[in-house]
């Protein structure tokens, strides 16, 4: 866990925020859930320095959100892969990003949009399907690149949408 | 907004994190949303210096997820409420108090319930209602203190439960 800012609160969100509330280490869990798996990819769509990722990906891995395991396309390195635990966190992150889409909007539309995987329905504030109706969970998700993103894939893995 | 860590993340993720992404943040917002008003009651349960609670107010109440009222009852000083900006980050808040619950679990049980206001029955990880099958949205929520929380009220106002 990140230090224990918060050693005498019984609460469930603190507890949370001990392990993700750091704010890189959200933003590395976005990378995650948007695709991204290798150091690399990582560094490159957050400019992070390195000491720093290589610090919250241990603590990410060592809190089971993610998992170190070999990448067989480059014998010898590791790729960082979301558990079902960070996998779901993947709802309380997008309600996050719809609530930055309405409020903090950017000009074209959202970076990305929220598409409930296989039906493609547009996904709503309340996590729900627009169009079937569905509440969607983890691994449910599609978030491909939206209007707001044109001319530019920071912010975000440049890898195809994929399923989280 | 806190300082713009990430000024070329095209992302609403980044851009909602600037604004509430500060842990002391989002343990503020939380007890806001479990009923707390005043300076005071945020300063008891978080236990934070007065000067750090105070610049994370204005923050707040700057991108309006906090309304600064006057207090009917203490003429002369305010009070911390709610906007509805601000309500419609209790879900995610919910989900990530889940998510503590599940991986990070109190002895004795969730510090706090999370039942669907009216209907009483118990919300899912999903934000669906166990009982109705709803889909429970900011406004519909009552948290009330869970059997994790018993001998201290600490981590969370020590008020009646509300609904957020």
């Amino acid at each position: 866990m990140l230090q224990r800012d918060y050693p005498d609160q019984i609460c469930s969100i603190a507890r949370s925020l001990e392990v993700i509330g750091e704010r890189w280490t959200l933003l590395i869990l976005r990378d995650a859930i948007l695709g991204a798996e290798r150091f690399e990819e990582f560094q490159e769509t957050l400019g992070i320095a390195s000491n720093v990722l290589t610090s919250r990906l241990k603590l990410m891995c060592d809190e089971g959100v993610l998992e170190r395991l070999p990448d067989e396309q480059r014998p010898g390195r590791p790729k960082y892969v979301l558990t079902e635990k960070g996998r779901e966190l993947g709802p309380a992150l997008i309600m996050l990003m719809k609530w930055g889409d309405r409020h903090y909007p950017t000009s074209g539309g959202p970076p990305r949009l929220t598409l409930h995987a296989g039906c493609g329905g547009d996904i709503g504030a309340d996590l729900c399907c627009k169009r079937c109706g569905q509440s969607v969970g983890p691994g449910e998700l599609e978030l491909p690149l939206g209007p707001g993103i044109t001319g530019s894939t920071r912010g975000g893995s440049a890898q195809a949408p994929k399923r989280t």
